[in-house]
């Protein structure tokens, strides 16, 4: 029980993310800090929970999640800390969180409420840093905080099947690192409705007929090399389990991404149409 | 006394700051080395005295902090290694240490010598290596250099009081990643030249007119959700200590910062007039 | 033997490398994880090269390197792992590790054969994630994969010597962080033609005539100071043995760099021209 990851929008230019290390290092010297992204778009509480969403998983059972995204205590946002399968998670209450909550009913869920045993000089950092060595340490939820049965939600995860289950409606919830446009359709939402019917994924300019198991599997031919397939789409679901648009061998700088060669952005609609 | 942070200007592309943890790991395997910044303008050696002096304080004493930005020995900069505030500092004699030195007198000093003692194709680098990795284990100062007295004076960090007090001028020494502004004008300074008096932050084209305890209490009313207030221009004392002018939620990519929106860079002047 | 480094193409924006770090961590949580670089341009095996093969010898013997580039298998690339100079490799068999082959003969090489023994959702970069374990505790190869005797070749590392010895050719395969351009011109290849002679090397716009053995070199007169020489161009042979042409205390983003003012690309070719 001694991992604390770390997702912020600090960037990684700024001390912010250094000095984070040396206070938790400096309350609980035993700590291993692993990074999982520090280039959270500036507030983007949907993508914080996309990222956090898809890496908490790869940790250890007992892990510490510090998300450092609009943490500011304000007058709307208190401090949370949660139990959820068998993970921790240290958030602003803005929704964040709910991306997770929406799919697993949480252990455990407190208003942080140790600001008044800090210095006054105390910032929003120092309390979560002091959670969230409390937690790493095996100590308890109620030490920290006074239980709460619901946080703030977003439903910007949930993709929507029409009535009559002919499509599903979704939309671009990130581009990633490769220009590549992740989508809020899950796999396990296409499944039950598609129900082996065939499908067609419309886009902006043009469409997608097939999924496919991984990105090689676009050389649909056995006679060319794999070369012949770059810059060509596709589609897949990513190992966080979403609808991606892809560019076979996408290089952002070199001959473009789904992002750019497709004009996907983020918040843009996709659908699948079934037949 | 284990922990090793490191600050350059190397870049997390190349395999210099791998390399270089490569090398501390080889030298003394226990180790723990925290980044402060890769980031650091090429050369900027104004630049990484903010840095570095607004992250160390976040370590526990006997941290040994190694600064690589403009640290190739020659005939202007020599090596030094400093004790100061129970903290260890590395880095060439080029004015990034003086920011520190200018508060608190150091413990001591010293020019490092041991490039002798080093294999012919020992890189700068490696000294600053085996210096580090001795110090974390506790090695003394005098071993690895001879005390020296003084090191080389930058005046960068120093805003300056009018001579009746009316004024305080300093200006911007760093932009940091979400756009804000960083001044050289502390908070310590303000208070004493203050003295409760109303004053104005002078911009290059707007005024600000209140320095705030954080940055959601630019909400000013209850009445409005903080949504409302996205965009503003406000006024804090950063967590280093510095005035800062930032925008609220600032997202340099979504609708601008106070590089962007108020026009401020690096060395633009900021006049706080007292009334 | 615990140490695991990491070089790949993910960025540092995605949840991929903390993710990948937090699966080490779950297989063995005494490993120490060391980033090489995560913005090696994407899908490109010859700068992957370049940075392993530059990196790796900084890290003690045992160290095991995890590259995860174009790293997809497929019907063209089988996973492999190798032992190398007392070094290990984890890689896809796309290239990557000629550059080391070309130098040194492997004391070991296996095509991983243990995709069928991991769960059915398995990812490549579990199968990578597994090995890197197996072999961090101390693990045989032989147990992960089946022996084989040869791996794909590049030549990009090769620079060419003309056969009367008058010019060796060669190229840029990758512009650093500061904006200089290594070339493919090795040390020991310039040492062993050049016997002494005098030389010039052939740029794209302008000539060099002398290889320094430092940057601060370039300060020929003891008249002036260093800062009367930035933004001159040089030629350095860079700490990782290969001939590099920079430009003193390059700063892209202010006075340019020998990418931008010397109009240097990868790929350009640069001549070195006997006399």
């Amino acid at each position: 029980m001694s991992i604390i990851t770390l997702t912020t929008d600090y960037g990684l230019k700024d001390h912010f993310v250094g000095a984070l290390k040396g206070k938790i290092l400096s309350e609980y010297s035993e700590a291993s800090i692993i990074d999982i992204s520090h280039y959270i778009d500036a507030f983007n509480t949907v993508e914080a929970s996309y990222i956090i969403g898809s890496a908490y998983s790869s940790f250890p059972k007992g892990t510490v999640h510090l998300i450092g995204v609009d943490m500011e205590l304000n007058k709307e946002n208190q401090h949370i800390a949660m139990q959820w399968n068998d993970h921790f998670f240290i958030a602003a209450d803005n929704g964040i969180l709910s991306m997770l909550t929406q799919k697993i009913v949480p252990q455990k869920i407190v208003a942080i409420n140790i600001h008044d045993r800090l210095p006054s000089d105390a910032t929003d950092l120092d309390v979560f840093v002091k959670v969230a060595c409390h937690i790493a340490r095996g100590g308890l939820l109620n030490v920290i905080g006074k239980e709460i049965k619901t946080i703030k939600q977003v439903s910007d995860f949930q993709a929507v099947t029409a009535n009559d289950g002919s499509s599903i409606k979704g939309y671009v919830i990130y581009i990633d690192h490769f220009g590549n446009a992740v989508t809020n359709i899950s796999k396990k939402q296409f499944l039950e409705i598609a129900k082996g019917r065939p499908y067609e994924i419309v886009l902006r300019t043009k469409n997608i007929k097939t999924i496919l198991p991984n990105y090689s599997a676009i050389a649909s031919s056995e006679k060319y090399p794999l070369k012949n397939y770059e810059g060509e789409k596709l589609a897949i679901f990513n190992e966080a389990g979403f609808l991606e648009i892809a560019i076979f061998k996408s290089n952002p700088s070199k001959f473009g991404s789904a992002n750019s060669l497709l004009g996907l952005n983020y918040r843009d609609v996709i659908n699948i149409v079934f037949r």
